[in-house]
């Protein structure tokens, strides 16, 4: 993964969540029994538009119970990209990132996630499933209105993620700054934007915030109130974005390859780089606007 | 007009155009004929929607020959919005300030705009009006790639515009940072950040670029774009924005009224202030996710 670097320099890593709570397509949560064929759907119009677009695509596999681990963790070992190994306690992450490790997929996992009261057991799971990649929790629940501010959020970092995340084998960490409703948004901005600038990878789960943004709830609105908030939290330094359940990314792609397009452009990305790349948006929309700007509007 | 100051401490001035050239709604520009009750629909559409998020808004008149002046004048004056008063051509430009002058429109009338070559009449057009507020174009036809730059911006704006803005006796200035093309927004913001740090209320017309980004063409990503366009520029310090046709404004609004609520939220914006602010959609978004987090996603 080609994360962080100056804003702009690499497209932000898009990640849809499946399995969550509410995932209509789950008729078990407790053994991991859903239907294959309409989250297989969902996560194929996601994986399209990342690969037309250019933009890395993971996806996050929320796991409700140990039983649930081997079967969703094999479903989507099929896709071909990293999976966020997301367990609800304890007992279920370690016991999912060892089935991840069973399974062959340690190349592609990232532990989701350390905490700052990760248990050893969680730890040494990570460390022998082999995984080498984990999201770092940059919250403390326990001192939640404290862990807000940028600077707590760092020494959480220093004093307990890293060097539990090194004590588990992890060479390469996500920051996520936690999201805790809509408004928190703009506090999350602000720790994106003081971590990222202490050379972190950052970024976070908006998912947590305004999953109910649906299309069905909110029609094409959904959609464009997403795209203002990913907007947002991109150009205040996210590396990665946990966006929604799997299925939303082609509502807000393009207008997230229009803004990377320009974070591009202000990057000074040279055009060798440019061609796999969100700025094909940008190069599509120069060729209509010749178009149209020598006829009517 | 509230506008400038520290970003999100005002929202933005939203402007949409009415008679431009391929407006549907126009029959002659000559002697400006045009559906009167069609182009009401969608001003009013837009006006709902900026009273409903608390938005600023106005209109840009783009009027196209002498002829269509008063007509088109008279017509926008009942919506009892600012209005920018924009002509092709010099001498269109003093007629149509004549005539708001006389329509006792000087109020709320913008002259758009002063040119770093705008004549002696259109001056004293602005002057005998009696209109006090303009924009200005900080960008020179004549020496098109080195006006591209900032600082060649800010000595045009200081040696050109600004003198021949008080000449005309205006006392209010909107900043235009030309926009040419979709790939000239980048500039474009680092443009507007820099006249902003220098004090200036800044601005822009990305209508000039995306107006093709019209749902007939693109379906709902016109409007995810265009959200990710306005949202880039807004961070990037735009005071006001001509974002497109009348009648647009609702299918960006509400995402731009989420990124201005965290906008407002940065800036530290006093609580009664956010009564009658775009804020109260963050408000809406935090009760519907406090009563979905209780249910399901």
């Amino acid at each position: 993964m080609h994360l962080g670097g100056k804003l702009g320099e690499n497209p932000p890593l898009m990640i849809g969540s499946v399995f969550y709570r509410g995932d209509r397509r789950v008729k078990d949560h407790e053994r991991g029994v859903f239907d294959e064929e309409a989250e297989e759907r969902l996560i194929e119009s996601d994986l399209r538009t990342a690969r037309q677009l250019n933009f890395p695509y993971a996806l996050d596999v929320i796991i409700t119970s140990k039983g649930a681990a081997e079967p969703y963790l094999k479903f989507v070992s099929r896709f071909n990209v990293p999976i966020l190994v997301d367990g609800i306690d304890p007992e279920v992450r370690a016991h999912a990132y060892r089935i991840a490790g069973e399974l062959g997929l340690s190349d592609i996992a990232i532990a989701n996630a350390i905490y700052p009261d990760s248990t050893e057991e969680e730890l040494n799971a990570i460390k022998t499933s082999g995984i080498k990649k984990a999201v770092l929790v940059a919250f403390d629940p326990k001192n939640a209105l404290e862990s807000l501010k940028p600077e707590v959020k760092l020494s959480i970092l220093e004093e307990k993620l890293v060097p539990k995340a090194e004590e588990a084998g992890v060479v390469e960490f996500l920051v996520d700054v936690v999201v805790l409703d809509p408004a928190s948004l703009a506090s999350v901005a602000e720790s994106m934007s003081f971590l990222r600038s202490k050379g972190y990878v950052v970024g976070c789960a908006p998912a947590n915030a305004l999953a109910f943004l649906s299309k069905r709830r909110y029609g094409d609105e959904a959609y464009t109130m997403l795209t203002a908030a990913l907007s947002y939290l991109r150009m205040r330094g996210a590396d990665f974005m946990i966006f929604g359940p799997a299925g939303r990314f082609r509502g807000v792609a393009r207008g997230l390859a229009f803004l990377e397009s320009m974070l591009a452009m202000e990057a000074q990305v040279p055009r060798s780089k440019l061609r796999e790349h969100p700025f094909s948006v940008l190069r599509e929309l120069q060729r209509v606007f010749q178009e149209t700007s020598k006829g009517e509007v």
